[in-house]
């Protein structure tokens, strides 16, 4: 897909426009004309640069995240944890965890959005903490051969998704720090 | 709320039908209407039994759970957690997930079925946990102040998210002990 077109400017205006709409009318309702609309761009034009609305979302929602799991190297796997969640602030947790929930529903209903979802988003933040875990087993902080390894993933979704279930209020940095040294880093032997 | 008209069997196929229902329609669309045309009740004797659509949707879910966490006393903690997934067989764990997939949105629209989840269904069995863990202390396997513990319901429900999230796969009675041996008690210091 060619995006030679757009500059950066327009790309992150277009991006948050998608990510506006999402939160105000769900993944169902968020048509590509409403997207044409929003941001003064024809569908042709929509459709040529990003192929189809899932593509178009998860694109947005991964223009959203300001650092890659990639780019942290602290020293240590408690301080590389540390600053993944430090890099999001308040709001924007909020903000992301509204989007999260918005999508959830929709994930199971669009296989092509739950692809999309897994190539784009999921599987890159995935390679990026295979490296971070890396760096921490040649450090010796971690076995390479602990259970709990395949289960992070799992493990921060939980803390996301059973905090407004369970204790009925947003997710913020205090609480997902604490998740980590009490659960994350224990399960992990570190 | 006086049940005392109901007989027990006519109460348990009343609420197999609402989850019936639930699964079929989701829980926007199921009205109080189309519980009673398919119950064959009246929307009165709903009313009266129930209070609400939300009560009634909790009720019926809680009805649905076979054995309550209150009544499994193995001796140990890995066992009482083992007998805890081992009550509920891999293909209600698939029809319970449905149903917390097509609720987990309606949480967040509705306050009041919110509050009903969490008074009928979250509450009572944070109790029956509670006890669980309490006797795990007495016994001398838990240390009462483990951070851990307050993040145990976090830790379950991420496994259950993300193993559809993540890993496109259902959840079953196998993964979820594999994720308690590696995860939950490792946590705990068990």
């Amino acid at each position: 897909m060619a995006r030679t077109r757009l500059t950066p400017e327009r790309e992150g205006e277009l991006y948050a426009a998608v990510l506006d709409l999402l939160r105000e009318v769900g993944y169902d309702a968020l048509t590509m004309d409403a997207v044409a609309a929003r941001t003064r761009s024809s569908k042709a034009t929509l459709y040529r640069q990003w192929g189809s609305k899932p593509a178009l979302v998860v694109t947005a929602l991964r223009h959203n995240k300001p650092v890659s799991l990639a780019e942290i190297d602290t020293g240590s796997l408690r301080g590389d944890f540390h600053a993944v969640l430090q890099r999001t602030d308040d709001c924007q947790m909020e903000k992301d965890s509204a989007l999260m929930r918005g999508l959830s529903h929709a994930v199971h209903e669009s296989p092509e959005l739950h692809q999309a979802l897994r190539e784009l988003l999921i599987e890159p933040e995935m390679t990026g903490l295979d490296e971070l875990l890396r760096r921490a087993v040649d450090r010796g902080e971690l076995r390479p051969d602990n259970p709990a390894l395949k289960y992070i993933p799992h493990m921060m979704i939980g803390a996301i998704a059973a905090r407004q279930l369970v204790e009925d209020r947003a997710v913020d940095q205090a609480f997902l720090i604490d998740y980590v040294d009490s659960v994350v880093l224990p399960a992990l032997g570190v």
